[in-house]
């Protein structure tokens, strides 16, 4: 399959081949490769006749005069989330079904001529921020095949650092669409909640869920976050409407917060890593620092408290019931939602309240946060001595992102000492994403590091949208 | 005390006797009289002598050319409201503290300069819409001492009906800001939820409690709302900016809904007073019908879902497990609060999403709904047969619109044949307040009713905001 050339090519790289007449054939070979490879990452894979069949579609919507933004462009997709005429597992069979609909994101994505090459396997029910909770297999990092690839968007962010697609849809809901980008050096993308439509996608928190983008540079990110989140989707009682009041882009050299302590769990390579990442940014930046306690407070409070009664009401008491149909570690997380009470819940959602608004004031003061990804790494092996601890410890810098209604967008940044990567995420007030996306491009052509897994050169590109700093942003004020 | 000149004063009266320098004069004799007549309207009263030392705390500061809008007005807070150095009781003895604060809203009345003159009546704990609730008795309606005052805020809507103070604060979650100003021809300002600070305020359900305002006129409404709502309250987790984005104003001939099919419970005295308003509307908006099943649906949820366990949550298990010391209707419902698992609270919570998300939708391709604030009104006694089912059948129009994150005004209204007030209530999408007393004091004007229940006929007063109608609202789109 290392002699596919198609490999780590990014969105331009397929339109280029697609405008050549060559992009047809280089998608036959993919999809022809991607199914003669037992590779865990995916669950189910798109077959040479459904291919073909999809081509002359798009090549009539194209003679037709369609706007195919992303014609022939291939990508995955978490399996949460339906694609109609696919089974849809949730990384559990029992569950499985097969979607009659697509999931809107996906209806999107078909409309703009993108290619889906397959599912990917995730963390059962996107309950987890390993990869390793599977019955489809545990996905490997895409570095070191001994480490974990990061969950629950595990196979997505395999996929996509492998450069198999050119983007991947995951979910995120407590960091599962940044934590495996950052351990496969990749773009996160996590949008503001309710940016991008959930209807068709697997709940995990319904109230706080998110569909996000993983590429190989932020330019593709954003260019994938435009076709998603074009319109608000009436269709999905979460979706909102972007109030356009925020900045679109950030300032010549902004002002960022970074916690004053910061944990790492005793891993020092992490630590290293984020040390020198820091000292790339002050290049860029100014750095604030600020008490991350509330931060913490409320990252804690989405495990422990009674929002795991969410990811309990979509399972459904019928699984629950049989530990057998599911993963022993989620099993044993979901069903303690069962035993919340609504005045558990009434309280903790006070306490979020309250934390949030605290957060929302903080980050109100700077252009963003800044955060390692995760603050440390597993292998395979490890997590199997310590399923929930280690998990716990890679939501450090996420968790609370969604309770605290904010968007982030994780990056690639300086590598480890042994050869991993370790990434940063920017963390901002709800609707910053593109000002986020706006440093993240400078950011990454800063460093140009190689893309994903790829080994390929980092190709500067210039960005689809067009940023406006806070300030530049007539907002009108009446009344 | 029907000899008390103030009676029926709107807050440019005062402000004008005390530009005249006889407004200090008044409030003596005000508190003078408040303080000698049994009024189960009131919990309790400003003496003689702290009103002494109020005033002359005010001269010092219009001295000092201090801004003082409300200089000398008097008003009223519903009990379940703080006031530095007076006992809060919520209607329950067992409950009461001593305030060492302010809530903010007091605080801000208090900086405009408005005097305080007591702490009124209401269903313990804000739980109902009847005004019978209490220990300390229940509150007459002020037209006809046989029927109800409506709750929860029923002494202040009597106080203010009854034109001893200028405005009255009252709280609103379920309705009870407005069902109260139905029953006694008043304004009932119940605005966006976050708009007034709510610190301060003993809770019901504190993720959707609203501070509201009575008043003789919707012209003195606003005028309290822009006092009360100047400024987002940090200190309050549910304080929301307004983003400026709503209209503040109506079209000369604006566009309603009207549910298609009413519900009045038999009472036909207040069907057909409600028929006489729609007549009256038709000559200056334009309605359309709409199936108000999702409304209803909605309403429904409120009392007979997991929101309950909040009201459960605020008075505390403690109290909960006294019933001697609870009124019996009141300890009946929140009790309930104990058996609601967060799976409940979930599914509700989602249930409430998708029909609030629905209803703005709705609301969206309007200016306005308009509905009656009460299907029905009962006496005192028949209270005593159906203290549940009597109270709900009044929250019929009010119960969904907190729920939904709506904004209302309850308007007063032609008189039922029985000589019993009638009022219709104006509901919106979230900011929209001001383009509904926009309208509300061209209703006002219109029907030049009597002012409450003080028998002195309405003045047509310059409202203290510039309206800007839709269309006219320039709104910034970027990006």
């Amino acid at each position: 399959m290392n002699t596919l050339e198609t490999l780590g090519w990014t969105i331009s790289d397929w339109l280029s081949a697609h405008q050549q007449n060559e992009g047809n054939g280089h998608l036959e070979k993919l999809v022809d490769a991607v199914n003669h490879v037992n590779d865990c990452a995916w669950i189910s894979r798109l077959s040479a006749s459904d291919l073909k069949q999809q081509l002359e579609h798009l090549n009539a919507r194209r003679e037709q005069g369609d706007s195919l933004p992303l014609f022939g462009v291939p990508f995955a997709v978490k399996d949460n989330i339906d694609v109609a005429g696919w089974v849809t597992t949730a990384a559990c069979p029992d569950f499985a079904y097969t979607a009659t609909e697509d999931a809107t994101v996906v209806a999107h994505l078909k409309e703009a001529g993108a290619v889906l090459i397959g599912k990917t396997n995730l963390d059962q029910f996107a309950t987890g921020l390993v990869g390793t909770r599977s019955p489809y297999g545990a996905v490997s990092n895409s570095f070191k095949a001994d480490y974990v690839s990061g969950g629950s968007s595990s196979g997505s962010a395999s996929v996509t650092a492998r450069g198999l697609v050119a983007f991947a849809l995951g979910t995120d809901t407590a960091g599962s669409g940044r934590v495996p980008a950052g351990f496969n050096n990749l773009v996160g993308l996590k949008p503001t909640r309710g940016w991008f439509s959930i209807k068709g996608v697997v709940p995990a928190c319904r109230s706080i869920d998110c569909v996000s983008v993983f590429a190989l540079t932020v330019v593709d990110a954003v260019q994938v976050a435009q076709v998603l989140g074009e319109q608000q989707d009436l269709a999905d009682a979460y979706s909102r409407k972007n109030p356009n009041t925020a900045p679109t882009g950030m300032p010549e050299r902004p002002r960022f917060a970074i916690p004053s302590k910061l944990a790492f769990f005793g891993d020092e390579l992490m630590q290293a890593a984020f040390m020198q990442a820091r000292s790339e940014l002050e290049k860029m930046v100014d750095l604030v620092e600020i008490d991350f306690t509330p931060f913490t407070q409320l990252a804690e409070l989405l495990y422990q408290g009674p929002w795991v009664a969410e990811r309990t009401h979509a399972i459904g008491s019928q699984l629950i019931e049989h530990p057998e149909a599911m993963d022993a570690t989620v099993h044993r997380i979901v069903a303690k939602g069962m035993d919340y009470t609504a005045l558990q819940c009434f309280d903790a959602e006070y306490q979020r309240q309250a934390l949030a608004r605290y957060i929302q004031q903080q980050l109100s003061e700077v252009d963003a946060l800044v955060v390692p990804t995760s603050p440390t790494i597993r292998t395979l092996a490890e997590m199997q001595d310590e399923p929930i601890l280690y998990n716990s410890q890679f939501g450090t810098y996420t968790n609370f992102t969604n309770l605290a209604d904010l968007s982030a967008l994780a990056l690639p940044a300086p590598f480890r000492a042994d050869g991993l990567p370790a990434g940063i995420t920017l963390i901002a007030n709800a609707w910053h994403d593109f000002a986020l996306a706006d440093f993240g491009q400078r950011w990454q052509a800063h460093l140009a590091l190689p893309m994903g897994a790829t080994g390929k050169p980092f190709q500067a590109m210039v960005p689809t949208f067009k940023p406006v700093a806070p300030g530049a942003v007539p907002v009108a004020v009446v009344g």
